[in-house]
């Protein structure tokens, strides 16, 4: 494709997106394709010759966006926000118009070094000490995949560096919750830790917490019965419930016991960019790894995923590789950040980052921040405020979790009734297309999570969900 | 940002890139900049306000393209080509449009439908056996993690399931050459297989490929003293010399001590596009697991890496994830990516090979790398002919591993002696601007590689290249 036919589709295209983008919310937010359909739809051999961009186009609206889930729609408030500000996509573009690969600082030193200063605005835009280095990875479970390799490595004298962890005597250990993310315990796993060796300490039955002091007896268990503690992830805003884990307690506990802390504050790390929300991950300079996604709340378009570390020589002593087809004399002045994590080649990643803070602002993030919270809270309201609905955990961010129990015969329904009632109205709204919330599992049973924070998501769609959530449980407790 | 401002400040982008491009190979190869000059630049605050798009751009323009290496320069001969057709930018700004996350089918049936359908048209178009499936992963170093991890569970029977690496007695080892990408020894390292349990398998003098008959020998001393071997890896085209490991005969080795073959075909898998290459790799449909990166010479826009297996039960046996909140009816009768690999998230990748596929065409593709296959050829030569010049490797794909050995005083210079000779030479290219190569080390000597294979890059390139090399070396011979 030469620049000039690039200059003509990319027009087009940028028409379209922004088309693409004003009209989002005449969609539904759930695609009704059937599995198989959109591969169905295309041709199983691959295109023997060119086609135009115009029937590309074509295809991309008749057959793509009929199976795509509308992340960006107003009434999406399933899983978590996964935000794309147009800035970002810009910034993006900016880094793929660039055509850049970074291997090596020499490969792409700007690439290198926009990043160590955007990771570096970011870190003072929530807060952190200067303590802190930053570096950018594609999503959270691979920054806890790295936080898990470095605190096995420590924990094992760099066990890698001889026999690997085969070697190693003393099991090590690996300290979550049952309300962690799904990639914390995999990251466990892939890091040869073994689901023995994970334990799962026991949360507060209203918080969904961390017990810290739980934690303290579990380490010190392990390490009477001749186990070392290895590492521990603190969540900052689980995915169930976005619960809190205390984390100046579990750096107490685990410092003492010479323990990586790592916190996942995935979701909640958006919220660090308003001072009032801080207080939520107190202790956090006492922690040896982060990891919070741009690319959910905040609005830097996937895949934005952001690492601090205090000590970004633990990462080198286990991620370091320096072949000779890749030494320049720069070295060992300049940050190699293929040393910092999994992979060697990266995007220009930081663009997107460069482009949104500089063009939207962080206060006009702040200000969406501040509007989701006061969002949720309302709504937590509203749904407390009703007879037969319950909000069953603390609203500390912007997900409020659900349930209806209605009262049949004058019994309230429980257990597998309640479950089938939940999954119903659930089912109901997600069918119907026009709002989308994601049902998920809480103390052995089925509740509603809705999660708020789409861009484009006001209070008048909140009173939208309000109004269908209590018209679709309508057929069921009349 | 609103789509009315997204349209201008896209418009602007999209010229920008097009006058980028077309504009490349008036622009020094290699940055000059200072280690911390770009970052120098930026201010060490993060903006408190907003800034009008036209500021960003004059800094893009004026801190960051001075700090970029230009890797669609025709006369950058460096690493090897990291290429970004202008049509797979429009695939990936088209993802960026639809703004998804694949975390799960449900989450977006197109994102996985797509890459199913187009990971199958690449299988289809290198000439694999209907028995393999395909995914896409950021880069080949991730693809050979996994690959390794799955290689240690099948190899340790799931321990991860139970105790972990460390319940597993016998040591499990891996099989690789000093050859072999760095990404290849980091991945076992990650997997927590330890440096004591790296074989490092003989390569062949001439040909630096891997010596099947001692891979044999290794594995059964191996087994004699009761450790497992667990994976071998098998490069097709290194980035040192672009040897091509005997994959059939490493096949015949591992399979039948039932041990995992890795396919490293990073750099070669391009070539498999046009047939006449494919006796390069044959007997690959014995192995376990292939990975080549159409971001490399094919030329879709970075990050694209495909990952081949011939059992992805294998690879959910251990990546699978099912938590409640990503639950759906469509649960069974679709692909799940998120337990193929390590993150959770995706990106809407496949559009970038649907969009090259289609706009650009397999043909022109193909075209262009028997340009470059033939060229690397000429080059090597006008080396082979010229005294005092050698050609180091065989030219089996688009590199040419080259040495001058000037001769002084009646004595052809040898050691440290000609490793500054060698080192001096290559720094004057670099430090001209003009054309870019890669030293490297083989077998303990620096030589040159000239890596063939830009998009822009033509016989008058190369032309350009040897004269330049051999003007440089006059002082020294003189």
């Amino acid at each position: 494709m030469t620049p000039e036919e690039f200059r003509t589709a990319g027009y087009a295209l940028i028409d379209w997106i922004a088309e693409h983008r004003s009209t989002v919310d005449q969609r539904p937010v759930r695609s009704e394709v059937a599995p198989g359909a959109v591969a169905g739809a295309l041709p199983s051999a691959p295109p023997a010759g060119t086609d135009s961009f115009g029937h590309v186009m074509e295809d991309l609206r008749s057959i793509v966006v009929p199976g795509m889930f509308e992340m960006q729609h107003p009434m999406h408030f399933g899983w978590f926000p996964a935000n794309a500000e147009l800035s970002s996509i810009l910034g993006d573009l900016a880094s793929s118009g660039l055509s850049s690969v970074g291997i090596s600082w020499e490969s792409a030193p700007a690439l290198t070094e926009v990043e160590e200063v955007v990771c570096d605005w970011m870190r003072q835009l929530v807060g952190l000490s200067e303590d802190w280095v930053g570096t950018i990875t594609d999503t959270a479970s691979t920054g806890c995949l790295t936080a898990m390799l470095v605190a096995r490595e420590r924990a094992s004298g760099l066990s890698q560096n001889g026999g690997g962890l085969q070697g190693v005597k003393s099991p090590l250990v690996v300290y979550s919750t049952t309300q962690a993310h799904s990639s914390v315990a995999k990251a466990a796993l892939l890091a040869g830790y073994g689901w023995d060796n994970i334990v799962m300490v026991d949360t507060d039955p209203e918080t969904f917490a961390m017990d810290a002091g739980h934690l303290a007896k579990c380490m010190d268990a392990d390490l009477s019965a001749g186990k070392t503690p290895a590492v521990v992830v603190a969540a900052v805003g689980t995915t169930g419930t976005t619960a809190i884990d205390p984390v100046g307690a579990v750096v107490e506990v685990a410092a003492v016991r010479g323990v990586w802390v790592h916190v996942d504050a995935a979701m909640a790390g958006s919220a660090m960019l308003v001072p009032e929300c801080r207080h939520l991950w107190e202790g956090v300079e006492g922690a040896d790894s982060i990891s919070w996604n741009p690319h959910k709340w905040m609005g830097t378009i996937l895949d934005c995923s952001l690492l601090y570390v205090r000590d970004e020589t633990q990462l080198q002593s286990v991620m370091s590789t320096n072949p000779s087809y890749l030494r320049s004399t720069a070295d060992g002045t300049v940050t190699q950040y293929r040393d910092w994590g999994i992979p060697l080649g990266r995007r220009f990643r930081a663009l997107k980052l460069w482009f949104h803070l500089r063009l939207d602002g962080v206060e006009s993030i702040r200000t969406r921040i501040r509007r989701d919270l006061a969002n949720a809270r309302w709504f937590a309201e509203q749904v407390a405020a009703t007879p037969g609905w319950a909000v069953l955990a603390p609203v500390l961010l912007q997900t409020v979790c659900v349930s209806h129990t209605p009262v049949v015969d004058g019994t309230a329904l429980q257990g597998r009734d309640l479950d089938a009632h939940t999954l119903r109205w659930a089912k109901a709204i997600n069918d119907s297309g026009l709002a989308f919330v994601s049902p998920s599992m809480l103390d052995g049973q089925w509740m509603v999570r809705v999660s708020v924070g789409v861009l484009g998501t006001e209070r008048e769609h909140l009173v939208r969900l309000w109004q269908q959530m209590q018209r679709v449980i309508l057929p069921t407790v009349s």
